[in-house]
């Protein structure tokens, strides 16, 4: 059994099916399910995500950018991570990176520049389905989970719609010494964007799993349709949208090269969810 | 930088070089240091450990194979692991997949066999060093601890010598409905052998990044020259040996693809290093 097969069903296993759908219904605030067609035959086992260094790192001042984006084109076209110095924010689609920083700007970032952390994949959802009603981000995740048919996995999740309001922040450039995670935290650039078009993007990670590795359970990002917004999500309204959901049972940890990571302690506070 | 590099210096580089040495030295239980050339150009950055399944599904009772020998040796020719129901313990080395159970048995498994939870790797030592003199394991993993360029990323281990004394164990097979991980281990079934040529094959995870994923630090177990004897190693004694280490700054893990994995609240106790 795969995922694919519980979102999807299977003519040839029909108590599966039926399992299936019904993991996809009873919802009141979530309008029309759209089962969508597969795009590559391959099974979601074969699906891996791809993550650059650890949380744990980052957790620990571990900032410098060690891996490009040219690397990280190569193992996938969407996904967030943040850039060299945590200068901001990275916001991945369609195969084009994008950086957002806290002065207000978002900008295509270069292959040979380099990120500090990272999670991204080759999007190729399973599964999509309609918002039609007014939610908010925290009703919209734990709506999402109800609808997802394990939460042991791994998720790409990719929000493309109208939102009413999205409240995100970039975290500052940090220079060496580094100061703590939690410091440049509390010098992160809050911003509120309303009545905006735009994608969120990024991931669901299991959540014993994640703690040391990843973000716990939802982390996403925002890119305005016109460039304009950019950063990490705290809280949102969305009006409408459509919702796409990718499974992937691999994930590849990829760890820096560094002497600032061979040497860390790696004693950060783990900040917790994103 | 990699760690190729730090364990066996580079010519432009001489105070890494020095500090590789220096890392290589000041042991008085380990005699002469051997460093083995390398067999293969790709850095150390290319070398992948892949994992099947998690530490958290073991220790929840998530005992069902679900991936065969067929594909873990598609993926790697050393490690260990547990077999399906953990019916005892797995010794792979020099591609060949052993299978060893409570009744003292040890044989080869047949590729459409299934397992558990599995660790390996293609085995390519960076490095090797001669140990000349008795030592117990516990002064073994910190001795070796002391050697590593980083304890941040991820080592495949392999000792093969000559062993005054090996206490061993092997998982008692689980059978359905399951009983908890702690209940198993308390039925497993410990045996000592004594004055013997064999092979210690393993792995060291970082602390923090492994225990929800896998084996914090040390776990290894043993496969004897003449096939007598293997098992999860708790304790030992080395009389001599040689000691091959395989750095790796990737990991690969995969998730069981079954309901049993997608179903569990992964709320087993974490029982920690190996």
């Amino acid at each position: 059994m795969d995922i694919r097969k519980v979102f999807v069903g299977d003519g040839s296993k029909k108590r599966k099916k039926l399992k299936g759908i019904l993991l996809l219904s009873g919802l009141t605030l979530v309008g029309a399910v759209t089962l969508s067609a597969f795009s590559v035959p391959n099974s979601v086992s074969d699906d891996v995500v791809f993550q650059a260094s650890t949380a744990d790192a980052l957790y620990s001042s571990v900032f410098d950018g060690y891996i490009t984006y040219g690397k990280l084109k190569r193992n996938g076209d969407f996904g967030l991570g943040a850039p060299d110095h945590i200068d901001g924010e990275i916001m991945a689609i369609d195969g084009k990176y994008y950086q957002s920083k806290t002065d207000g700007t978002v900008r295509e970032t270069d292959d040979a520049e380099t990120v500090s952390w990272a999670t991204v994949k080759f999007f190729k959802p399973e599964k999509s389905f309609d918002i039609l009603q007014p939610i908010d981000c925290e009703d919209f995740k734990a709506t999402l989970d109800k609808k997802l048919p394990t939460v042991n996995v791994f998720y790409a999740i990719k929000v493309v719609g109208v939102f009413d309001s999205v409240q995100y922040q970039n975290f500052p450039r940090m220079e060496k010494p580094y100061a703590s995670f939690s410091e440049g935290l509390a010098n992160a650039v809050n911003e509120e964007v309303n009545d905006v078009e735009g994608t969120f993007m990024g991931f669901r990670f299991p959540e014993k799993t994640a703690p040391d590795l990843n973000v716990p359970q939802y982390h996403l990002h925002l890119l305005t349709n016109d460039k304009q917004n950019a950063g990490h999500i705290n809280t949102c309204k969305i009006r409408r949208a459509r919702v796409y959901i990718d499974a992937a049972s691999q994930l590849k940890v990829d760890l820096p090269n560094t002497l600032p990571y061979y040497q860390s302690p790696l004693d950060g506070e783990v900040i917790g969810s994103g």
